[in-house]
């Protein structure tokens, strides 16, 4: 079968590998889509970062290895003492590895396990025609779900798990900053916890005009003082909750000059340095920031929710491409900007 | 009457001026002590930053003033409708005027009003033989509390609001960045909260020793890996709570390094610009940065109870002295690093 292999640095390769067979416990899934992440980008141009280069403690796995951990898909084969599933069955992958065992996993917070591993970056992952996962990875797909949206929910999770991280709800003022697909999310995601106030702030006419077309409103920082805006918007109040999805010094410079007392400025982007930040703004309304990392199952089941609700829209900023693209169309053009979120279809021919 | 009267940068003046009269609803204080504060020492160097040059709308008050917002003493004279107290009564005083009104005064943490005033900042204040403060200001002393450590509870309760906002216990271990007064408070505050795992981290043999004395652990950052020894000491699960009262980048990198996973590291310094921050270890663990502010109520009537069971000790960092030598023994000690807290007394002559 087909899959996207990662040797190391600028070396993927589109390969024929032999299919996987399920062990007990897991499941063989035929992949739908699989969508290319940041941290993929940041794999193939300066990598290996996750992927391993001696054996995971969880998955014994290292380098080469097939990449993808964002993905839906169609069960085709069950191994034994899986219950609850069985072919033809539509699922999205939680792709997490957890150790069960550190002081997170224990308290439920697993996204912060501390030997943490990923389906697609420590073991084989969603860029091949077929892959298999533990059972435990799986969430059953709505019928009014596509496989499409289904390769959506795990970066909309990481989105909906720093959305509530915020602590809003519906009369809440929330302010994101960076409008890539994790600020999307949040917006999504912040719909769907029944806020109407949402602004999202982006200096990217492109990424601005994409969003705008799925109904957020926008705000240009080169030309808006954000946290002026705010505090007229909430009568000097400030935002109930502000995110981080852009990762550079202005949006968190802005971030916590328009967050409201003791409200967060939720960190849900891969920062590369240390960033200048404002510590002095946290004092002196007593605010916070709070990083947040990937998701838990409740993530997963909520995203599917809104997404069976109809809630998640792909149009406009989402591009599917066919496995043998995935350098040019995929990694390439995210790298340069052209695309915003690519997902493979590892079944598809070459364009 | 004497008093050290503020007129702007490098300009303070021991006048004489006249005794204030209670107003209704306000008491006349003979003052005990006075602490120099780090507010008071930049608004002599660099100010007036805090200290208003048109009138503060909750005081009226504009420069020149006397300064002084640290300080206890006795009442003399009790305006029109102040019931509960009366000539004789020993109080230390809690100085902040609030508008009441704005979001955080009607949530009850009026530390954060949008109009804070303060009493020694925003109206004059008690580097003055005598004083006239709202009754609202007052916290009676226990009689086994000295006027000494009652104008040390200023700035103790600034440390115990911070201590709180880590939301620790007894079985927690907690790590302090800076032995200044502040640092030296969050660890009377812990030691009061029942905390035996404290650590105070401090570049300065000296300072190191002045806590050492009072019976804190210390690390030097210059020769200890302080994340490695707190992961060390905790098994990897980390700091239950970092504070900053040093406020420079190394020790922001170190607190956010060592604290453990969904933990807070509070910041409670004055940070005169931005720093730069590693967020992505808030992001990989989930960990926050919290700003801490001032006090309210419920911080003094703490710190004067753990005072009353004899939990702070005032040996071998703070220096009374008298208010004619508020210039070389005061402001230009503290600046140059020669005495770490230093108490005025209004009523002493010079030495």
């Amino acid at each position: 079968m087909k899959a996207a292999v990662y040797y190391g640095p600028n070396k993927v390769e589109i390969a024929d590998v032999p299919e996987p067979d399920p062990m007990p416990g897991t499941v063989k899934v035929k992949v739908g889509f699989n969508g290319i992440c940041g941290t993929d980008l940041h794999e193939f141009y300066a990598g290996p970062i996750f992927v391993p280069t001696e054996p995971h403690p969880l998955t014994g796995r290292q380098l080469p290895l097939t990449m993808g951990h964002e993905f839906s898909g169609t069960i085709t084969e069950v191994g034994t003492g899986v219950t609850g599933y069985g072919p033809g069955d539509r699922v999205a992958i939680e792709p997490i590895y957890r150790c069960g065992n550190c002081a997170p996993c224990r308290a439920g917070t697993y996204n912060i396990c501390q030997q943490i591993g990923f389906h697609g970056l420590m073991s084989d992952g969603g860029m091949a025609e077929y892959t298999v996962v533990p059972a435990d990875m799986l969430h059953r797909l709505p019928d009014n779900v596509s496989l499409e949206l289904g390769a959506l929910v795990e970066p909309m999770s990481v989105a909906y798990h720093a959305a509530t991280l915020g602590e809003v709800g519906p009369l809440h003022t929330a302010v994101i900053f960076g409008a890539g697909p994790i600020g999307i999310g949040l917006w999504f995601a912040l719909r769907g916890k029944g806020l109407d106030d949402v602004f999202v702030v982006e200096p990217s006419p492109t990424r601005r005009a994409a969003i705008e077309a799925l109904g957020a409103r926008t705000l240009d920082p080169t030309a808006t003082d954000v946290s002026a805006f705010i505090a007229d918007r909430t009568d000097g109040r400030g935002a109930d909750a502000a995110y981080d999805a852009a990762g550079v010094a202005p949006a968190i410079a802005a971030a916590t000059a328009c967050v409201g007392a003791r409200r967060p400025t939720i960190s849900v982007a891969i920062y590369e340095k240390p960033l200048a930040t404002p510590l002095l703004s946290l004092v002196m309304n007593e605010s916070r920031i709070q990083g947040s990392l990937c998701y838990t199952s409740a993530d997963f089941e909520a995203v599917i929710d809104l997404m069976a609700q109809g809630l998640y829209d792909p149009t406009g900023w989402v591009t599917p491409i066919a496995i043998d693209d995935v350098i040019d169309e995929g990694f390439e053009a995210l790298h340069a900007g052209k695309k915003m979120k690519v997902l493979v279809d590892p079944s598809a021919g070459a364009s």
